[in-house]
């Protein structure tokens, strides 16, 4: 790589993030294939699915494995009548373009609000200033490249699970399917990533259960109507110890 | 919206980015419905029917207008064989979950490397510096939200065209369409973009004919590989006055 600077030109040797095609294998057919960063595999499998409505809880899944060679997780599920609609629907579906980070909108699973667990949780603003500043620590130790985003699961101030993604949709599966996979129930946790907060994101985390998400981006106008509306706390520009409270701000602690 | 400081929390009154539902209407019947920026809807219309192969250039159109209601694009093109074998094909493909900037991979058009038009084009390091500015300009000007990518078509130092949007490859299509309908060939143009660089990005890039693609961000390895084979220079961390060049380096003269 060749390094201009104003007024000198370097060559340096780069590390560059790997983007590779990841397939999900489910009940022996293809169900899609994923440009993601090949870490946290099997989280990303089971993550999807569970956000786009093929799996409701761990139970479902029968078998899960992964052929390193592909790679592709190959995966057998209790297909419920729900999820064999959505994937016959699914198949009639023209969704041309979905390349790598447009906006396509498919026929995702239901929309799905914050329930009576997540009705009365409340959050320390310290401890997402704690948390945040983990997370911002292994960030730094990840920031070779510069071209991922992140995610992490974190309970008050500590952080369980840290993922990271050239997709943060694929970040944030990553800490979905974590949570399925472990165990971890996301009903009184706090979710940190580094991506925008678009609606369909805000889609994703209720209907995984977690009530507080927080962001070092920006939102929409569209994803705090949202979050709004499906009672979850969506915090933004979270950069050192500043944050902004975008809805539901009663769940958070001023201590 | 609520901002927590380190000492204080205070209330005020934030602005953020619009993000709608805008369907494109090929031929009569609904092909995409895309999550955007509600900005330059007619150039995303066609940059993004361009990009996804459905048209070849600005003649492919016989119709085109813009329903502000829906808002929706109507367009009627001039079916190729090509392209009524893609729609075709798409009709019978499952891509379930492409939800928003997940890495999903779709069988797009072939990818097209770079022509003998571009094969001796070259462009100064000083012209690159001050396009950026220019950009990053424009850029301060919109930034109230923070939440959105840009991407620019640059002659030389010269900003012809600048868009913003939620999504990195709807900033790009609407620069691609730009082209398009102005008819401005992008053969030797440079293009700077917010977002970080992806094989699918690259594709888009060399499809399109453009030489230079310029990133604030950072580019992964399969972008740089199908950079480096397709004929395109890939710069990369364009911050001020330093750049990286990842690909194709000798199209950039040092002065």
């Amino acid at each position: 790589v060749l390094r201009f600077h104003a007024d000198r030109v370097e060559s340096f040797q780069d590390t560059l993030v790997a983007e590779i095609p990841f397939t999900v294998q489910l009940n022996g057919e293809e169900l899609v294939t994923i440009l993601c960063t090949p870490e946290h595999l099997l989280e990303l499998a089971v993550g999807y699915l569970y956000s786009e409505g093929f799996i409701g809880n761990k139970e479902d899944i029968l078998d899960l494995g992964l052929d390193r060679a592909g790679p592709s997780a190959l995966v057998t599920t209790r297909l419920s009548v729900n999820a064999r609609d959505l994937y016959e629907k699914r198949k009639r579906l023209i969704t041309p373009g979905c390349i790598d980070a447009a906006g396509i909108q498919a026929p995702g699973p239901d929309a799905r609000p914050l329930g009576a667990e997540q009705a009365s949780l409340t959050v320390r603003a310290a401890d997402i200033r704690k948390a945040l500043r983990e997370v911002n620590g292994f960030a730094e130790l990840y920031r070779r490249t510069g071209g991922v985003h992140n995610a992490a699961l974190c309970a008050g101030p500590a952080v369980l699970f840290f993922s990271e993604d050239i997709g943060r949709h694929n970040a944030l599966d990553k800490v979905v399917g974590r949570s399925l996979l472990a165990g971890i129930p996301l009903d009184d946790k706090t979710v940190i990533t580094s991506g925008r907060i678009s609606s369909p994101v805000v889609m994703k985390m209720t209907r995984a259960g977690a009530p507080v998400l927080v962001s070092r981006s920006a939102p929409t106008s569209e994803a705090v109507r949202l979050a709004e509306a499906f009672g979850l706390t969506l915090i933004g520009f979270a950069r050192g110890s500043r944050f902004n409270v975008y809805s539901n701000g009663w769940r958070v602690e001023r201590t």
